[in-house]
């Protein structure tokens, strides 16, 4: 890994307090950094040098997996300063660019430079373009960009935060965060899909009835209600995160294992999916508003009761919805995708449906063949487990499913973070999201986005404490399916 | 279940002990058996009814695999009864005649009868002659025939025993017992495979590689040097057990799922089964015979040395073979067979090896692309398990083997005689092997018999606690494969 400077652009925020200064720490312990660096932060508030060393000191002794290790942490830590930045002010950029290459002359460091921006979406842009007119990011060395999610509030603002940040930085040097891109689970899928004979053989429309994609979550808007009641489940859920899972699941194997290759083959499928119109997105899409009910023995209150959200509000806490991929290896093969909040329990998994041409030859005791299952377990457990039909010879050997299941160790597994601050400085945007995909993304979800401003679809309530409303039930039995 | 007669011949032998009384015992206290029945046991040592009972309720508390129930162990012993009969003697079959047809006229039975011939297989042939001849074979109801291994000592001397009982049962009336059909997960392979149609999609040539069937064993010959010295491995395993899972594993799924449309399934696959002539014998079978060795620490003495072996002994305690099934399905996948004693480990499996058309794309740190494996476990364990490729994240996301597994809980799962013997009860002939299969097996057994006779076939020694000579490597590594 070449040396460089990780210029962090929120430093004293709740993202680099819990995830970034942990992440690093990690990576520094693991001797995946390069042995020599330079972290500078740059956050609001005036803090003396020392006051934020204790600051970060604090965040790794809470918030890092590892360890207590006093001499490596005072070593990680005197890597690090820090300056206080109004990013809004283009001559306060000057100060940090002499910080950063007075740190590179002492460090002896190339101008390699990352910068971080974990700051609210509205600086993304005066940002990146002040690092460019500064001088900050005429580097003789690389440089790239960081950015966290949100990217864009819909269509024509992603597309204008776009062209402002190109022309600062090109697009191989912008690396989108998207977290859940960072989970053990969701950088196997490539994995499993492509380093299996048997599965390769079967990952097409011959074989899969259909492909259901799940994150559920049991908390409710928490203190976001700001941030929520403005994005709803389609933002926050399955514009970035939901549709990067059914990109990765669908995606065929491209001709060379590669970062561009499998970015490639991500952009076909979002090509190939079908258009959502005024006719189909009341039948395929199902917005969900979750009412009051019961969590684990516990009342909770309905959406439109949170504090900070208004009674009249139709937000959408629950999406669900039915995709097609029009090409040749998904032709007929409905992806389902299932979010919501305040739901029976917290999982993201995607289940693979086997089709059953031999239906009806073996039947359990109801009469049912039982389908062949593949789970690939995301949160909390990461996992693989396959359901096969066996003989049960403890009752009258009739055919039930069995689970063949594996489950990987937990313990120490690297962080989504770590591994995609990893990867950013190694210069590998495989796990980034590239500008086509956001932008086909946001693309195949804008008229739901329209739809929904306009009212015009239905919004299904649901108890609190179960899987979403009726009508995303029926959104598979309409093919002749269920959820697993 | 129909109300029967269960004449047992060779009542007071070690595998009636052992299995016989405590399968039935089982099977009576699950309510497996009819309501009504009588048990009448034969020997040749003269018993009062008293202390035959006694024997038996030993022999239950001893071997069933139940709790005691002493209320209905004593309804159990009073169906039984006991007369001794020397089975080469005619007229003594009149009396055994009497005895069923009173017990048949005290429980109010109908006539069906099962005789099951637990004795030397030198008198099998004069038991169902005379069986016949007496009149306890005219009867108005049913009459079935089970009759233990060996049947027969080569292709000459099964054709002749099968002419014989043929004069007295039918093909239909035979229920020959393979104890290995019995084994809960050899008969789930049925299942395994027809069940899943993510399986069946896989089960042919396109797919696999290979076959490999292992059944080692890691005692010596034990007390039987008389019987096995004899016999071989050979006739002790390949020609039966090993064939038999062997078809299981290749037979093509049946138009329908029946006892007869899956042994006619079986016959095909002995009938496509390449015979063997002087070039191939010694190419495709390896004949070993274990040295002294270590095994668990322990030092153990060779074959040869054993008690009652002769020094000169040539007899296989090992077999290798590669076979090929010269079918549409299985052209050009050797299905390898392994057997032996003294061997590393005790287990019976089946392992099918994929083949990975993508060889080269995802390889481990050595550079190897590790195949998918599925592994039927049948003994010790009962389980299933598939060997997927996945990135391992605390290896650097190296691409690594995981296995994903089921084990069945074994626990009062149902013994091999407990499953025949309900299933002969039943009239079910699915897991007893037909003439067909048996004679097809000798017939492909019979050129290695004389090879080995011949002496022209090399034999390898093994050590002790090895998984078998360095021959039966080379037989996989020919073909790029090797043992798994």
């Amino acid at each position: 890994m070449d040396s460089m400077t990780f210029v962090l652009f929120g430093a004293t925020g709740d993202l680099a307090k819990r995830k970034i200064f942990p992440a690093l720490y990690n990576l520094f312990l693991d001797e995946k950094l390069a042995p020599n660096f330079s972290i500078v932060g740059s956050g609001r508030s005036p803090m003396e040098q020392e006051e934020f060393s204790e600051y970060v000191e604090q965040s790794l002794k809470t918030f890092s997996r590892r360890e207590d290790n006093d001499s490596r942490m005072k070593e990680f830590l005197s890597f690090i300063r820090y300056m206080a930045v109004d990013v809004t002010q283009k001559d306060e950029y000057a100060q940090l660019l002499d910080l950063v290459t007075s740190r590179e002359k002492e460090l002896n460091l190339p101008e390699n430079r990352l910068f971080y921006l974990s700051v609210a979406p509205q600086f993304f842009d005066v940002i990146a373009s002040n690092i460019q007119q500064s001088g900050l990011g005429s580097t003789k060395g690389w440089k790239r960009l960081i950015i966290e999610k949100p990217f864009g509030h819909d269509l024509p603002s992603a597309r204008e935060l776009n062209a402002k940040l190109s022309k600062s930085f090109e697009e191989e040097e912008i690396y989108r965060i998207d977290h859940y891109l960072g989970k053990p689970m969701v950088q196997n899928l490539e994995a499993i899909e492509f380093a299996n004979p048997i599965l390769q053989a079967l990952w097409n429309k011959r074989h899969i009835a259909n492909v259901q994609i799940t994150a559920s979550e049991i908390v409710g808007v928490e203190e976001r209600a700001g941030y929520y009641d403005n994005s709803g489940a389609i933002r926050d859920m399955i514009q970035n995160h939901m549709l990067q899972m059914m990109m990765l699941t669908a995606m065929h194997i491209p001709e060379k294992v590669s970062a561009n290759g499998i970015r490639e083959e991500k952009k076909k499928v979002m090509e190939a999916l079908r258009p959502l119109n005024p006719e189909n997105i009341n039948t395929d899409v199902i917005r969900g508003q979750y009412s009051s009910g019961e969590i684990k023995g516990e009342k909770v209150i309905g959406y439109i009761d949170e504090p900070g959200i208004e009674r009249t509000s139709k937000n959408d806490t629950f999406i669900a919805a039915r995709l097609w991929v029009d090409n040749e290896m998904w032709e007929g093969v409905p992806f389902y995708l299932r979010t919501g909040k305040r739901m029976t329990e917290k999982s993201t998994r995607i289940v693979i449906e086997f089709k059953d041409p031999l239906r009806g030859v073996y039947k359990d005791e109801a009469g049912n063949a039982l389908p062949n299952l593949l789970t690939i377990e995301i949160n909390p457990n990461a996992g693989v487990s396959l359901q096969l039909n066996s003989k049960n010879l403890l009752n009258e050997g009739k055919v039930e499913p069995i689970n063949v299941m594996f489950y990987s160790n937990e313990e120490n597994v690297p962080e989504a973070y770590e591994l995609l601050i990893h990867d950013a400085l190694l210069g590998d945007p495989t796990f980034f999201a590239h500008w086509n995909e956001v932008e086909l993304a946001w693309k195949w979800v804008q008229p739901i986005l329209d739809a929904f401003e306009a009212d015009t679809a239905p919004l299904h309530h649901y108890k609190a404490g179960s899987m979403g409303p009726e009508a995303s039930d029926k959104l598979l039995a309409e093919n002749g399916f269920k959820w697993w």
